[in-house]
C-alpha cells in the first residue's frame, strides 16, 4: 500500500517507474513513452525542420535551498531548459526528467516534483516522455529537451551587427528573493521574435554577463543606457542596478533587432503579447566592449560580473 | 596559466565551457555545437525516420566507486545510453552531458572524464553536441542522447511472441568485478537485429529482472534451458549461474526471434558479427511466469532479483 509518506526505498525502482510513467502524457507524436529502452517520437514535418537540443542542472544547495518546496524544484528545472529553447526560437517538443534522489525522499515530494515539473512543461506543449530515476546523496534533476525550427531559423548568439537595438523582455534583478524558482519562460515570445531578432540569449547569469556573449558572438561591442535598463521591484539590498546587471536567473530575453526591422517587430510584439520589452541601448563596432552610461552620458558603474559556477 | 592540476574552482565556469566545446567534435549535421542556448543539428532524411531519446545517470558512490578512473566513468556514462539506443535498434545520433562536479575537481580528471565518454562515443557515431557544468558535493554524470529509426522500426519489448527463441549476446554475470566500467554497447549488434527481431531490452537489471520486462511487454511466459544461459568468466563467488542471473550491468542485448526468421537470422549474425550470440529458451503462453529449467528438466533455483535502485 503505497501512501504519500512512503520513502523511495519503500517503494523500490520497478514501482517508482510505473508511477511516474501512469502520469506522463502521451500525444500523438510520442509513439513510445516511458517504460522502454528510449523513447520513440515522430515530429510530423521534421524534413525542413531543425532539432534543438538542451539540458540543465538543478541541484539542492547549489540551483535551490534544501526545504524549497518540490513543485518549484520542477517548476525550476523545467524552466531552464524551456528557456533555453526560448532563446533560439524554438518551438518545445520533447523532455526527459533525470532525478536523483536520497532513498528517504517521499513519494509525496517525488508527485510534487513530478506536479511542478508537468504543470510548466505542459503550459507550453513541451511533453516529457521519459527519464530516469537513481539514488544519489542529495536531490537534483537533470531536463533533457528538444525543440525545433524551421530549417536555419535558429536564432543564434552570433547574429548581432553594429547598429542593431538591444532589448530585453520583463524587469531585471533580485531573482535571489524568489523569482528564480517561479519565473514563467518566455517561449511564446521568443517564437514571436523568430522573424526579428538578429541575436538572442537568455538571462540566466546576469545582465553584464550574457550581453558579453552577444559580443563575443557578434565580434561587436555594446553601449548600454543603464537608466534604461528595466530594474524589477524584487530588486533589493545594493543598488538596484547592480542587482539588475548581475543577479542572474532572470530568464528573460535579452535580443538585438536590426533598426530596419524596428516598427514591424514592434508592431507584431505589442499585437502578440502583453510582456513588457525595452530597449536598452545599442551594438557598435567597439568589438567586445561593453559601455554602460549614466543619464547624463557618464560611465555607469556596476559589479564586474554575473553569477558562476566554480567561482 | 591552467595546469592539470588547476582545480575547476580554479578555472571557473566559463573556461571550463571554452575547454570543453574545444574538444567536442563537430559534424555536417551539426549546424551549432556547444557554446550558445542550445545545440542545433540537422537530420539528412529524419522525415521518414523515428526519433528515439533516452537519458541515464552514473552517480559517485551508486554506479562507480569513489577513486574509479574518470575516464572508466565517462566510458560509463556514454556506454549505458548507447546500450539504449542499440537495445531498440538505433542508429546512435546526438548526445549531451551534464557534469556536476565537486569544486575541487581538477581539470586533468574532467579531461579524463571526457576522453573516456568521447572516444565511446566517436566509436560508435554518437557526436557530443554540448551539455552543462554545474558545481555539487559529489560526482554525478547524466547523458542524454537520441537516436533513429525508419518510421515504425524501433525494436520494443513488447512484440514477443508464444513460440518466439530467446537469444542473448556475450555472457552473464561478474559485471561488479570491472566489466560493468568497460563494456561495449552492442550498437551494431542492434542494427543488424533491427529486420529480425521482435522484441529486444538490454541487460542493466539482471537477465531475470530484464526477461520479465519483455514478458510483462508481450503478454506471454518464458522457459529458458538454465545451463545454456552464457556465464562470464568473470562471474565467481556466488553460483556463477546466480550471478548470470541476478548481478546486472551486463550490457548485453537480450531479444527474441520468430522460429520462421531464425533461419535468416543466424545466417545475417554470422556473417555480420563476431559477437557470441546464444539461445537459451524459448516464449510461450504462461503469462508473466519465467521457468528456469535445469539438464534434466527440473527447476532451477536461482536469487529472485536483480539490482533495483531503492531496494
Amino acid at each position: 500500500m503505497t501512501d504519500k509518506l512512503s520513502t523511495l526505498c519503500d517503494l523500490g525502482e520497478l514501482a517508482i517507474v510505473e508511477r511516474i510513467r501512469r502520469r506522463l502524457p502521451q500525444g500523438d507524436d510520442v509513439l513510445v513513452g516511458a517504460g522502454d529502452d528510449c523513447a520513440v517520437v515522430r515530429a510530423t514535418s521534421d524534413a525542413d525542420h531543425d532539432l534543438l537540443l538542451t539540458s540543465d542542472a538543478v541541484i539542492e544547495g547549489v540551483h535551490f535551498d534544501t526545504g524549497t518546496p518540490f513543485d518549484a524544484v520542477g517548476h525550476k528545472a523545467v524552466g531552464r531548459v524551456l528557456s533555453d529553447i526560448a532563446a533560439m526560437g524554438g518551438q518545445p517538443g520533447w523532455a526527459l526528467l533525470n532525478i536523483s534522489a536520497p532513498a528517504d525522499m517521499t513519494v509525496g515530494a517525488l508527485d510534487e516534483l513530478y506536479a511542478g515539473a508537468l504543470a510548466l512543461a505542459g503550459e507550453h506543449d513541451l511533453a516529457v516522455v521519459g527519464g530516469d530515476v537513481a539514488e544519489a546523496p542529495a536531490l537534483s534533476v537533470n531536463v533533457f529537451a528538444t525543440g525545433s525550427v524551421p530549417a536555419g531559423k535558429a536564432i543564434l548568439r552570433s547574429g548581432a551587427r553594429a547598429g542593431d537595438l538591444i532589448y530585453v523582455t520583463g524587469t531585471l534583478g533580485g531573482s535571489r528573493h524568489g523569482r528564480h524558482l517561479s519565473f514563467e519562460p518566455r517561449v511564446a515570445e521568443g517564437l514571436l521574435l523568430r522573424p526579428f531578432a538578429t541575436s538572442m540569449i537568455d538571462i540566466s547569469d546576469g545582465l553584464a554577463t550574457d550581453l558579453a556573449h552577444l559580443l563575443r558572438g557578434g565580434n561587436v561591442g555594446a553601449r548600454i543606457e543603464a537608466y534604461d535598463v528595466p530594474v524589477s521591484a524584487a530588486a533589493a539590498g545594493r543598488r538596484p542596478f547592480d542587482h539588475a546587471m548581475t543577479d542572474g536567473e532572470d530568464y528573460e530575453l535579452l535580443f538585438t533587432i536590426a533598426p530596419v526591422s524596428k516598427d514591424d517587430f514592434l508592431a507584431a510584439w505589442n499585437a502578440g503579447t502583453g510582456t513588457r520589452c525595452t530597449c536598452i541601448g545599442v551594438m557598435n563596432d567597439n568589438k567586445g566592449i561593453a559601455e554602460y552610461v549614466a543619464e547624463d552620458g557618464s560611465p555607469a558603474s556596476m559589479d564586474d560580473h554575473g553569477f558562476s559556477h566554480f567561482d
